[in-house]
């Protein structure tokens, strides 16, 4: 039997969903693994052969492989142009592509990371001190953000949906617990009700088990 | 007089020197914006409107203000294919590419700015704890790459060089007044060392105004 070309290592509700999500988008064949949590299946010498960082997810391509969430939505996309989730290399939108996927890589997702690991910045007497101020950070992110959906634009980047919607979107959702919710802000919510609409974010939060969020 | 096509707002030793090395190594016409730190340029209305995070580098494109060092890196080698700077999209290199980016910008880069501003996790009277387990993070990462360079391979990604050394040896200086440096790591010392003897880089120091590292 031919194996699937994709092999996702994730976990419910975590960074793999919108790799999940993407590949359900696709229509590829993919196969999942779950990396259970619970007993800390990510710390395991197994796993961390496949990913030293031990985080999901973990994409198998090919054989081999490879981890950090927004590289592959980025890989994904590159991947399967024909379904135009992403910017092509030279176009015009494609400054604004690279810029708010980093943006959101390396300043929204690890201040969502101190948010839900408290402990690890400054041990676990500073949690309270630490939460405060990721709020804070996530919080003034979600402002900026929702500043630039006032304008009156559909998608984060240019006018379709890419994988900076897969990436925003799943980290919106983190928010859902937090005292005030990406939705709370106005231009940002109705944007994230508009994703909701979406077949294969419902399909993935079906596939994962999740209730909460996606019928708010 | 037609304006040279890019205008990069700078502060010497800071983010913006990998974006500066770039544009040098690319020999290409570029203007240069001094954003000084010491009178905190960077926070005022003017400079939030081209980079709201308040932050170097900002790169001006057609016209535009981009941000985030490791999307401008990209943006530029595929501004400029014909440097190879970059793995072109479907190649064998591009998934290890991607990850790498990505990997440096979301996990190794934050963990520097922790270092750097150890008030911002959990206050002034956090400094000592948040910045031991910053350094901690920073040097399980070197270990992480050395490892990758015990393996004989004289690039972080692929056979040639590319945005991913620009961004890994930047980093890497950033560790220069640490207890434990980059370059104390055998493999990744060497690499270092190889980097240093790139003309542009060296330029790059020179053009900054920068004595230490590069001579080491």
């Amino acid at each position: 039997m031919q194996d699937a070309p994709y092999r996702l290592h994730y976990m419910p509700s975590t960074a793999s969903l919108a790799v999940h999500w993407m590949l359900i988008e696709l229509g590829v064949p993919f196969e999942l693994e779950l990396v259970d949590f619970e007993t800390r299946v990510q710390r395991s010498p197994e796993f961390l052969k496949l990913n030293p960082s031990g985080r999901v997810p973990v994409l198998v391509v090919d054989g081999v492989p490879r981890a950090e969430v927004a590289a592959l939505l980025m890989l994904l996309a590159e991947r399967h142009p024909e379904a135009g989730l992403a910017p092509a290399v030279g176009s015009a939108e494609r400054a604004d592509y690279l810029q708010w996927m980093l943006f959101l890589a390396n300043t929204l997702q690890p201040a969502f990371r101190v948010w839900f690991y408290p402990d690890e910045p400054a041990g676990p007497d500073q949690v309270a001190a630490v939460q405060a101020r990721a709020r804070a950070d996530i919080q003034a992110i979600w402002a900026r953000v929702d500043v630039r959906f006032a304008e009156g634009r559909r998608y984060l980047v240019g006018e379709r949906l890419s994988t900076a919607d897969f990436l925003l979107t799943m980290l919106t959702r983190w928010s859902r617990a937090m005292p005030v919710k990406a939705t709370d802000f106005p231009h940002l919510g109705a944007y994230v009700g508009r994703m909701r609409a979406i077949p294969s974010l419902r399909e993935v939060h079906v596939r994962e088990g999740l209730t909460d969020w996606i019928g708010d």
